[in-house]
């Protein structure tokens, strides 16, 4: 059942006075739960919990840390029937997408649990010491990975479960070892306090200590914006718009101690399409395409964009193709009417841009907030001179750029923003364009041949992030097990007594990890 | 021969009018060079070459980069006793020093090195697809670590060699397939020319791209502002004081696009003194922290600069031993008129505190730019209530804080600033402690046991950095290779043609490196 209150810790509470309710898009009303924001006291406490918390969840065991994220996986599957419609009616998205999302989150949480049960995610390094070595001796010397503490994380709006309260940036801070606070979003609150009685169920059964997790009701900015500048929060994750990403970025490096924020954000995924790509038809492509481009009615952070291509008959033939295969496909609905306002709005702005030509916009009647796909096209002459036309149009958008020739492709590729992915669409041709691929291999966190950007695979070789704006850090990413290095410090030992040094450092490997030993990766003991 | 040109690329160039000499402390006159500060036209020329050195610099094989840094030693080296007489001329550091640190800056680069000769360093990582796999075949995806770009690097006045011109930032960029610009160090302007004539040639006759390596004079803080602000800038290194670093970090996060900056800042590094510690004397432990305390004038970024105990009859003796010890030792050169400056009027406003007590303070004449050495006490309530207590003096002076018990000693501990290293001195009494082994190692990078702070031992288990203000971002080392990780940034090839990718992660493995194959690590092909 939903109350409306916030979790501080174990706890529920609704001391606050300003209340919210989420929205039905697909039936065009408001849901009936209530939700309470958190107030400013309940916040000092959920963040002082976490420090508390902090105290011995950083110990505890990667044995107990599996333990605790597959207890999650497990209550958020208990959840069952109440969850998925929760989600459907907080979202608009369908029961199949809501059922994927709850399988990729368990699958992320039980990912991590295996990472850390296995334990040499630490990174253990062992250097022994040289009493004997002159000049000087060498010391001791033993360093692993520890958590850096209590983590804000944001959830994202479109994506309910996956990177939201249990999500990928939960997840991975969890199986880090830091306590995490969620600032919930307001268009799932119901979803994300569903997710958030799963963790704390999992927390006492597992006897994690109270604060390890707590979820703050929010409808604005002041929760996340207090969460952020509180000097006990350590780290911030956010996946979201540009410029939310970027306020809390900003709040988070002017504090008196700055921390580090990940914030996925904006990305428009350039799609380069090779001229032999196009010389056998190209009604397949379209259809993919087409697909890619409205999969959950746009709303997917590597959904494609901008096209890029030189200009040809082919071109033509395809440009006419995608704009068929696109009004094929029957509207669906957004989030919700903020997202479709934005996206309305957006677009009008964008196809208002001198130069830019509408090749299809869905112009039947609609439902009330289902988005009207569209594909535009524009020269790159235009493209390079308006930044404007760089900008993404979040929803079922994308735009076909006719360049001049290869130099000219190159050049915009090179101008682009960071983004998360580029796909390179080629037949037997690539060889050809070194310069080209390296141009947009150094814009990208991401590069497909011959696929989709769409449908981010959760594995150890995924990177999602990229160059700035895709990214506030490229230096990771916010899927898979490396995510769990924004969480992470390393911390070294010098002539520690054995008996002293986590397990993971023991010269007995009692964890049976495997260790860098004097600049050899091994299993064995030390003797 | 010392020119005072900058190097733009590997051409000498001195088109501004600003000029400044160095200066020698131990005479206290100014060295003989003109050196010619670089103009904005100039900087921009630099960053120009490193972007465009950057498209085939971050693509150079492992071998031929471990040729370029190896060949860099080897230049350094051949520089004899040219480098080392413009060291001491310009530090006021003895000859041993010298070499020491030259020794250090040589093996770091040899280091680095082997580390992209091997070539294992790019945490290669692959996933082989699945097409048949249901609901949704499974992508190939492969990642690997690629340079960020170009850095700027801004070298450290009390390691004129050892993190500066070709230091450890410098080597790591290198190493990682990053170009570097180095804003010189004004007091060791000469030393860093010399430095980077070696890089050049180095360059030169390895065929590294024109523009891999920039050195920019500067005598005051307009090239690096106009360097970390450039848009073609991709990552800043620094090491120095809390004002300097904290001032790039904001410049870096206000650009549009900002970017990361790891600068190894302030530190006082905290030593715990358990009791039993000092049951069976304390002369020895007294006459090590006196070297300690005074090793290079005090000048090391590890310098113990605060000691904290429980007060006791022992902890007295300590403390009037400690002050014995310290006036024994020879006070020694500083490394500029601005140093000693400094370090004078930090030490007496710290000693015109309320509650302090000067234990020690060296009284007789001394050489002009020597510093004299200091060692104060105060009171754990009175340390607690006073933040100006917490603050550092660069230069051989300590602070003994005489704490009413372990509560009060565990509140200070958790109340201090981040910190490079925190060193706890016991007898067999550690098992005891664990709270306060907890707090301390929430504060530092590196925890020392029965030794000094000073001394950072280049390997891979070492962590030199640490929560703020001991460095801008705690989850990265500046020494050791694991510093490497700054420069880089994970990139993932999702479907991509075999013999389109990088060497590191085709199926034949030809380079032999150790990959993570669909989570296993390995050196095998893939079939």
């Amino acid at each position: 059942m939903i109350t409306g209150q916030n979790y501080i810790g174990n706890k529920q509470s609704a001391k606050g006075n300003k209340t919210y309710k989420t929205f039905n898009p697909q039936l065009n009303i408001e849901n009936e739960s209530i939700f309470v924001e958190a107030t400013s006291e309940e916040i000092n406490e959920a963040v002082h919990l976490a420090s508390e918390a902090f105290k011995t969840y950083r110990k505890v065991s990667g044995e107990k840390k599996a333990l605790f994220l597959n207890t999650i996986a497990d209550e958020i599957l208990a959840l069952d029937e109440a969850l998925i419609q929760t989600f459907c009616m907080e979202s608009g998205l369908p029961e199949g997408r809501a059922k994927g999302e709850r399988g990729r989150t368990v699958f992320q949480l039980r990912s991590f649990a295996d990472l850390v049960k296995e334990g040499s995610w630490v990174e253990a390094s062992i250097d022994t010491a040289q009493p004997e070595r002159e000049p000087l001796p060498k010391p001791d010397l033993r360093k692993l990975l520890i958590p850096i503490g209590p983590v804000v994380v944001f959830g994202a709006s479109n994506f309910p479960l996956a990177y939201s309260t249990a999500g990928g940036d939960t997840a991975a801070a969890l199986a880090a070892g830091c306590p995490v606070i969620v600032k919930s979003h307001p268009m799932h609150a119901g979803t994300g306090e569903l997710v958030a009685s799963a963790i704390i169920k999992a927390a006492e059964k597992t006897g994690m200590p109270n604060g390890v997790f707590s979820n703050l009701n929010s409808s604005g900015i002041d929760v996340g914006t207090q969460l952020v500048k509180h000097p006990d929060v350590k780290a911030v994750g956010f996946t979201g718009s540009i410029r939310g990403g970027r306020a809390l970025y900003d709040l988070a490096s002017q504090r008196q101690e700055p921390i580090p924020v990940f914030a996925e954000m904006g990305s428009i995924n350039p799609v380069i399409i090779l001229p032999n790509a196009l010389k056998n038809g190209s009604e397949d492509l379209a259809k993919t395409y087409a697909g890619s481009i409205t999969l959950g009615t746009g709303q997917f952070c590597t959904n494609p964009g901008l096209l890029l291509a030189i200009k040809s008959d082919t071109l033509t033939q395809f440009i006419s193709a995608l704009a068929n295969e696109i009004v094929k496909i029957e509207p669906t609905c957004m989030l919700h009417p903020n997202i479709i306002g934005a996206y309305e709005s957006n677009k009008s702005k964008m196809v208002s841009q001198k130069g830019l030509t509408i090749v299809s916009d869905f112009e039947n009647n609609v439902k009330t907030n289902f988005a009207r796909q569209a594909i535009t096209t524009v020269d790159g002459e235009t493209f390079l001179e308006n930044t404007h036309l760089h900008q993404e149009v979040f929803g079922p958008f994308s735009m076909v750029v006719q360049c001049e020739d290869t130099n000219q492709l190159e050049l915009i590729i090179s101008k682009l923003e960071g983004q998360l992915t580029g796909t390179l669409i080629a037949d037997d041709e690539a060889t050809n364009y070194p310069k080209l691929i390296s141009a947009l291999q150094n814009r990208v966190g991401r590069i497909i041949y011959n696929g989709v950007p769409t449908g981010v695979e959760v594995c150890p070789s995924m990177v999602h992030g990229g160059p700035y704006p895709a990214s506030t850090d490229s230096r990771f990413t916010a899927v898979g097990i490396n995510s769990i290095k924004r969480w992470v410090r390393p911390f070294s030992y010098q002539d520690w007594p054995n008996e002293l040094l986590p397990d993971e450092l023991k010269n007995e490997n009692p964890l049976d990890i495997s260790r860098l030993v004097n600049n050899k990766q091994t299993q064995n003991k030390i003797s």
